[in-house]
């Protein structure tokens, strides 16, 4: 079988699958992800094992030390994927709940309803956790889902999605509703982008090469969960010790995620009173900065490395800050809006006219008034849990949570009316 | 310049527009509505001339019939046309409207509210008064647009837009809100569905070679507007009389739309009393009936022509009907899943039972029960006006009205909270 006709297989098994999720009552769905927590609580072992082999192959081909953290399934990991998806379990199903409903003058009732969206692919890197996370998700929501994991992480993913589908089979989970693309060949990526009449959704979430090549290959509908190049914005009128905690969080607190602030702009007259104070919470915190001509010249040019043009782009996803001085809100507004990423800023005033040009010219995601941007996390928001965070505005932006991995469909009842 | 270049000023200035129409009142958006209107009326001796060129080069050209009847600006389309202006004047503003909002535990008020998708790339055949349209539905919701019509409407669509720009600058429109491209170039249509960073969605309607077109080629979020290959189930239960007066609807009223039936299906046990019928009264109306061979059998063979598997795909947009025989319900729904293009589908029973197994495992935009699926359409279904329909899940399913040509974002309000 070639590449091609191995991923049309996979395709169609996948929405054979779907039609069969559609008909499973909430119930059933949820019987089925505590079948697979218990299933991957019962193959801990061989989970270990499976992880260890990847261990292994990452230090032999001298991954960094960081990537190796990521790929490691430590108990408490392996204890938190299972609570993931006891907790899915738990969640609000959203399918075929009623959106809205009218009576046309004619008679018609028309019903706006939630329905799965049918076949998901998400292609991640890294983290094993998210093949247990995305099936639980998708499978709540009664999608059919294709996995498609990193190189590195490809005997740990194995062993999740083995277990998961070993444990829900039990349960009568659909055979093909949670598939884990076997091959680890790049090309698989582009087949799988191009099953139009399989594949609803691409979800692709990880660095540049992953996202460049799922956007330029795809024909199926993409929803990018790609960087965060995330602002705060200290107004003219800020309360300063409340903007260096705002700072101090959205840098430091977990300088490694998309909702990390990595660049900080100044109103020109906040500036010399806030900088000071900022160099010195930042040299605290270990962390490198890197400043406009400006900024320099009010800390002194020993306390900021020179911001280059690049910076204003860059998602250091570490303790470095970019630091500019601006005009005013509308200078800040543009800089947010020509160098950021569309994920999440925030502007910390006291000044409500400020605030509001702020919140609403900001093309983001999200937009945050006197808060850290570090919020934008569907639990943070109250969803429950998150496939991810979209950086696309189609569809689903922002946090994606079960409710965004449904569509919805019209269903319109009448008594033989036709139309005039 | 380059067309790669040309393209690239085009996407920056929709791009400045975008940013310039977030900031117009619903107010000052409903006067340069009026004035756009208001201008195509002074215009109508000059929309006619340059009509006239576009009509005689497709005689030249050899164009039929039909097509050049869809090309023609009559005096009652053009007055159609300012009508629809004045009527997207007057409807509701989704842009700013709160879709949610709630209070988060540590005090964060969340409000999701609707905004503009920003710039929106239009890429249609035929019809001039698409420019129209669509460019007034784009800017009522305060999205920059940029508009790829038919070679054959050259001159029209440019007659159009020039009055569009004309009145709408009179009353403060941004320069660039509406962009007609000037060139008929093909490559044209490539450079504008890779515009990441400029433009956020494509809308392609038309046929088949367009939508693949854009389809491979589209790096931007796509919602197509694609074919109607419709369904009427008429089940065993079913009202004879009323499944009749559903199937000359459906099938007669307007054979050349995307709502129109395409394929009937028959429960077995009602065909024998229902096929009859049919015949006469698609006789009447002048169908060519193609059958399988149950359906042949039923009626006699001169009744029908032979359907073959090329048929169940086949949007005819004219009067000819397909034909087949089921066992049931289930037959029903996996023929339309299998062969039907997801776009409106009904059922015609008196089962609640059947209706129910239908309404809800038919996979399509919109589903019926005893009804014709001549309703899917935004009028109809009370939005007003319509972009067109989508036969894409993602996003707009079914009829785009306004509200479905804007996104959301997250306004998050706080008091100086930071993540624990």
């Amino acid at each position: 079988m070639t590449l091609h006709e191995e991923m049309m297989e996979t395709g169609k098994r996948a929405l054979q699958a779907a039609r069969e999720l559609a008909r499973l009552s909430t119930r059933r769905k949820n019987m089925v992800l505590e079948a697979m927590a218990d299933e991957i609580a019962a193959q801990r072992v061989q989970l270990k094992e499976a992880n260890a082999r990847d261990l292994e192959a990452g230090r032999e081909a001298g991954l960094p030390a960081a990537m190796l953290d990521r790929l490691e399934l430590t108990d408490s990991r392996i204890d938190s994927m299972i609570a993931g998806l006891r907790n899915v379990a738990v969640l609000k199903d959203p399918v075929g709940a009623k959106i809205s409903k009218w009576l046309r003058p004619n008679g018609l009732e028309i019903r706006k309803v939630r329905v799965p969206i049918g076949v998901i692919g998400i292609i991640f890197e890294s983290r094993p956790n998210v093949t247990a996370d995305a099936a639980a998700l998708c499978f709540k929501t009664a999608n059919a889902v294709i996995l498609r994991g990193g190189k590195e992480a490809v005997h740990s993913n194995r062993a999740i999605a083995r277990a998961m589908t070993e444990g829900g089979l039990k349960k009568g989970m659909p055979e093909y509703a949670v598939q884990l693309l076997e091959t680890t060949d790049r090309e698989a990526v582009r087949e799988l982008c191009q099953l139009t009449g399989y594949v609803d959704l691409i979800i692709p979430r990880g660095g540049e090469g992953l996202i460049r090549a799922v956007t330029e290959s795809a024909h199926v509908p993409v929803i990018k969960h790609y960087k965060g190049v995330c602002h705060t914005y200290v107004d003219e009128s800020a309360d300063l010790p409340m903007a260096l905690e705002i700072c101090e969080n959205a840098k430091c607190q977990r300088p490694g995620v998309c909702n990390a602030m990595e660049t900080l702009l100044v109103h020109e007259k906040a500036a010399p009173a806030f900088l000071p104070l900022l160099v010195a919470r930042m040299q605290e915190c270990g962390v490198t900065l890197r400043g406009d001509a400006a900024a320099r010249a009010m800390t002194g040019e020993a306390a900021m490395q020179p911001a280059e043009e690049a910076d204003w782009f860059e998602e250091y996803l570490d303790l470095t800050l970019a630091v500019r001085v601006v005009a005013g809100v509308d200078e800040a507004v543009e800089h947010i809006n020509f160098y950021g990423s569309h994920h999440s800023d925030a502007i910390v005033t006291a000044s409500e006219s400020s605030a509001r040009t702020f919140l609403h010219e900001v093309d983001s995601a999200a937009v945050y008034h006197n808060a850290a941007t570090r919020f934008t996390d569907g639990a943070e928001f109250g969803m429950g849990a998150e496939i991810g965070i979209s950086t696309d505005k189609l569809h689903a932006r922002g946090p994606m949570g079960l409710e965004e991995l449904t569509t919805y469909k019209y269903v319109v009842s009448g008594k033989g009316q036709i139309r005039e």
